[in-house]
């Protein structure tokens, strides 16, 4: 197979990869081998030339008509994986949902630990994951070197476990509290409001 | 207090409002009574010049040079609030999360009823919603008048729960399954692919 040179991918077009992948998955599992620009855009909802330019960083710059769909899932899948450790703080519903979620393997994710501040879930585990106090975050996070702090805690709870994170030098942390942060130099946010999506969701609805 | 009128929002500028309204609401609780567009663009990390385009749209006009810290928070949150019912399908360890999730309220959402395959999880309360069987999506749906669907189920049900959900007349549908759905015409459809995200948050954090 010749060798992809995939270079520095601007972060717009990085964004937009997840949809390219999932959607280049289900073009595959129907039986097509290639596919063209025109009809990615169509189904995506995108214009041809941003999937022609996004598509360009892809590939090594071989012009071609129609894609490779195997080519184009393998470039894209090697783009998003790699193997990084995190750690997650909050260890309620929506934690334990997240230490049971199947979906981070395929992206080479993996959560290590979790970390609560109640006494009833210490000392727990949920897929294998043990539950650590709240008290440890900084030394356990650096012990297992996880690059990436999960937060699935309470909005008040949030920046405190964010600065222990940090402490225990991650290098990324994924928010799901409703709450803004503040982080340190350096140090990558990602913010999932998840209320807030659903509430921008529902004003892009149409009326009825 | 004067009528502010708030007209047709871009969708960018809609996007970035959750972190406008976290990040004042942080001010607001530290005492803050004005703030500067400066400011702000520092904290959140835009350009001044995207801020002030952004806020541009949540006033008459009035040209400021400090703006009210509470206005805005009540201008913003006026804009994301609205009252929409949801169902959800999918009863799972990330359906319950969802179910007990309080942060859905403060945006005037509430979820319904949910819907599940799995005979053991059907009649059911999850913090006083009602688990009905996958079978009844489009009825119950319909009957309750939900405008969003949400999908936590695994990717192989996917296409046919958002199918349902269609068929039941929600006009929008949140899907955290990592898989590419077609979606009706006049459905707007909002993909949070968690595992995704997460990559490429991976992917962004500077190298040790």
């Amino acid at each position: 197979m010749s060798e992809r040179i995939c270079g520095e991918i601007p972060r717009p077009t990085l964004s937009r990869l997840p949809a390219y992948l999932n959607y280049l998955k289900a073009r595959r599992a129907e039986g097509a081998r290639s596919i063209s620009a025109a009809q990615i855009a169509r189904d995506l909802k995108l214009t041809e030339i941003q999937v022609r330019k996004d598509l360009a960083f892809l590939s090594s710059g071989r012009p071609r008509v129609g894609r490779e769909v195997e080519e184009l899932v393998d470039c894209i899948s090697r783009q998003l994986t790699g193997r990084a450790g995190a750690v997650l703080v909050g260890a309620g519903r929506l934690g334990q949902a997240l230490l049971f979620y199947e979906g981070f393997r395929a992206y080479g994710l993996e959560i290590l630990a979790a970390f609560d501040s109640r006494e009833e879930l210490v000392g727990r585990e949920f897929n294998g994951k043990r539950v650590f106090s709240a008290e440890e975050i900084s030394r356990v996070t650096r012990e297992l070197g996880a690059a990436i702090g999960i937060l699935a805690v309470p909005e008040r709870a949030a920046q405190w476990a964010a600065d222990q994170l940090v402490a225990g030098g991650v290098r990324g942390i994924f928010n799901f509290a409703p709450v803004h942060l503040e982080a340190c130099e350096g140090v990558v946010l990602h913010n999932e409001d998840l209320a807030a999506s659903m509430a921008l969701l529902t004003r892009a609805i149409p009326a009825p």
